[in-house]
């Protein structure tokens, strides 16, 4: 399936701007440093975060795009941050991210370690200093805080490593550690949108399920993708779930099952975009398109 | 040299603090995440940071202690993170930090790696939280990130990694690294003192003043122990910067010219601590202690 025009158009609007804050660095931070940070933030990637912030905000009733520009690059700071220490040897253990060599096989470990540290740091400074209420800052990194740290994103990372040596993992476990690891942070999105556009309790209500449903579909179609897809077409090594014996949706349910629940969380993320009128259609888009991707 | 006594109340209390906040979320967190996070927050240590933060608002006549829990908690989870990402065997590898095991030796790598990304996101989910003004929490959360980021801490920690291969470093460039990898930090602390208890401009400047002062300090005095401590009294490897060919304040101005530096900065804190008056008394003490630790 073809991605939505608008996610590339996010997509290239808050890389922009990720890439100028970078830049207007240059003579304040380590040159290999800086390109450790930019080599991996703009390492392409589908943006999904980026999206689902800037059309939550819309469906909600946002019209002042530039509002939502910094949530939009601090998630993909954290989102990225997070990547680098996915892969290092000491954790996943990958050469290869987007059809390109990983942080620390471009650079070296040390120099990943600590690129990715900045980012984290980088996405709250960059909500600190936006343009927006200062209460209202704070409460976006708050949650930010909450969804990357060690009761969101972090804790189902640990989950996951945790779970790599055990096979009697059951689908709560699995879905307890997407809830986590990923979740967390799509939800993030879709709340932080909801916060910037002024959400009354439905609309924010709203948001948080569809950005639920959109972070289990979005584990479980990347679990049927790494049983199914070839490395060439998916930019990384696939079928390297089945041989870490890591706990997936496919391995706990089979490929047909599996299948039947992304098409069940597909349903529940249209639900709650439809609650959110015409403006929530792209929402919905996205979530088909996280459904059918291939890569 | 006696550490003052203010020096372990305030450590205490920072460490009965966080020790709640974890605590309070044992049924939300793996337990091997939350214990690495607790081994390494509860090693022991000096904790010169939240003192600073403690005695920088109270110099400035700040006078509601609870006011600046936060700060203290918040700067102490950011060092800690930061010592268990050094710690790592692609950064300095060390086994032993403060007489105990480092995290990644008494877990494991991952473990380590984790749990430290998940102190930095609780340093800022503290200080977004905490009940002071908004518009102050996004002022030391904006500063918090910019110090412990690429621009700061990070950036100095990668000047640092990519010295260790050149025997050509000057003092400047020492400095430089330090001003980066320990003082920006260091003079968090002293900025956010103040700004918690409203200091005017000559105030806040003074305490940027003694951080800057303290942090060169700092490392000096941390050089000189490292060159002529044993690794008993350290209670980690002494000697290692001359086996690793570091860059330190020793190495590149030699032991008395190292000492003769130590006791200007020591000056300028003083100079600075004494224009708060009587309420910069304990900062001069500190200073002092600094200076004279044996450990």
């Amino acid at each position: 399936m073809q991605a939505p025009e608008f996610l590339a158009a996010h997509a290239a609007e808050a890389e922009r701007a990720i890439a100028q804050v970078l830049d207007d660095r240059a003579s304040v931070v380590p040159e290999r440093l800086l390109e450790a940070m930019r080599y991996s933030l703009m390492a392409g990637g589908k943006r999904v975060r980026p999206a689902l912030v800037r059309e939550c905000y819309r469906a909600c009733g946002g019209v002042d795009d530039a509002r939502v520009l910094p949530a939009m690059m601090a998630i993909e700071a954290i989102h990225t941050y997070s990547l680098i220490h996915d892969d290092l040897p000491c954790m996943d253990d990958d050469d290869v991210r987007r059809g390109s060599p990983t942080c620390h096989r471009r650079f070296d470990e040390a120099t990943a370690v600590l690129a990715a540290d900045a980012l984290q740091a980088l996405a709250f400074e960059l909500l600190a200093s936006a343009d927006i209420e200062a209460e209202l800052r704070c409460e976006l990194i708050r949650r930010l805080a909450l969804a990357a740290g060690c009761q969101g994103m972090v804790g189902g990372q640990m989950m996951d490593m945790q779970a790599e040596d055990g096979s009697g993992i059951d689908l709560m476990q699995v879905e307890r550690i997407h809830l986590h690891k990923t979740g967390a942070l799509l939800c993030w999105c879709c709340e932080a949108g909801a916060l910037l556009a002024g959400a009354g309790s439905d609309q924010l209500d709203a948001c948080s399920r569809y950005g639920k449903a959109v972070g289990l579909l979005f584990q479980i179609a990347d679990d049927i993708l790494d049983a199914t897809a070839s490395s060439e077409t998916l930019g990384k090594s696939a079928g390297k779930d089945a041989a870490q014996h890591k706990a997936t949706y496919v391995s706990v349910l089979g490929l047909v099952p599996a299948r039947e629940l992304a098409a069940e969380m597909l349903e529940l993320a249209i639900a709650a975009g439809s609650t959110l009128g015409e403006g929530g259609q792209p929402l919905n888009t996205l979530a088909q398109y996280i459904m059918g991707r291939d890569r």
